[in-house]
């Protein structure tokens, strides 16, 4: 079965901040991740590429760290939006963060061709930064889990107009 | 400055084992990272392209965490081999190892249009295992860092035929 997140809080990052490759709307070429909440669990869904190949029939470590680390900025831009008083979809623009630490554990080949989940839990552990614990399941088996420390854009990505 | 690894161990990784999306030469639309020795230390070089930005003017972070987990892979391949009496290009299929740990520390936003330049120092922790620290670098100024746990491949990757 394939899953869909149908609020995502990637559509409400201000156009300024949609460019990530990873899950940036405004990105053509990118994977365009999407991230929502699920219950209070943070979901991620994406179908690699035929290309996204570790070995043909498994998936690229790189796109599941890739995953991993859009899926925890987006898991802690949900938790901070929720705190201020939204959820995506209510039209407003959502905070946006940068990844300060991941890591990632792989515990076996994950395999290729099947829609992978990302599913994430949201600590703050000070008002602009979080900690997201993620799992990644294929197939309903979990292949990878890692953990992401976001903290909230600084000023020094604000390319100098 | 644009420097060029001469010889790099994925240019010897068997044709089966050529396929990754970060490194495999066989793959047309991945990124190419090749890897060899500078004196006793790992290089891979990669320029990334237009689309790889987090915001316009810096590297996406899920790519700097790709370069690092192919760059962690080669580097504990070249120390094999080098242990084995071999260096790329001296004709002999390289062994190929997997990622089974990555982390990544992003000390300062990484510029978009100028070549990085990972550097990796290599740890035999078992005879199958590798560790490698990595430091990325772009304009000489190092913007990530990072530990890779590399391990021979296991049987489990290979597809039943």
């Amino acid at each position: 079965m394939v899953e869909k997140v149908l609020h995502a809080i990637q559509d409400d990052y201000p156009d300024d901040f949609a460019w990530c490759y990873g899950c940036g709307r405004l990105n053509e070429t990118g994977h365009h991740f999407r991230t929502g909440w699920q219950g209070d669990q943070t979901v991620t869904l994406y179908t690699p590429k035929p290309e996204h190949t570790a070995l043909p029939g498994f998936v690229y470590g790189g796109l599941i760290a890739s995953l991993i680390d859009c899926h925890g900025t987006g898991s802690a831009a949900l938790a901070l939006h929720r705190k201020n008083g939204f959820e995506p979809g209510d039209d407003q623009g959502a905070p946006r963060f940068v990844t300060a630490y991941l890591n990632v554990n792989f515990h076996k080949p994950t395999p290729h061709g099947v829609q992978l989940k990302a599913v994430g839990r949201v600590e703050e552990i000070h008002p602009k930064k979080f900690k997201v614990a993620a799992e990644v399941f294929a197939d309903n088996i979990l292949c990878a889990s890692g953990e992401v420390i976001a903290v909230v854009m600084p000023s020094s990505f604000l390319k100098e107009g």
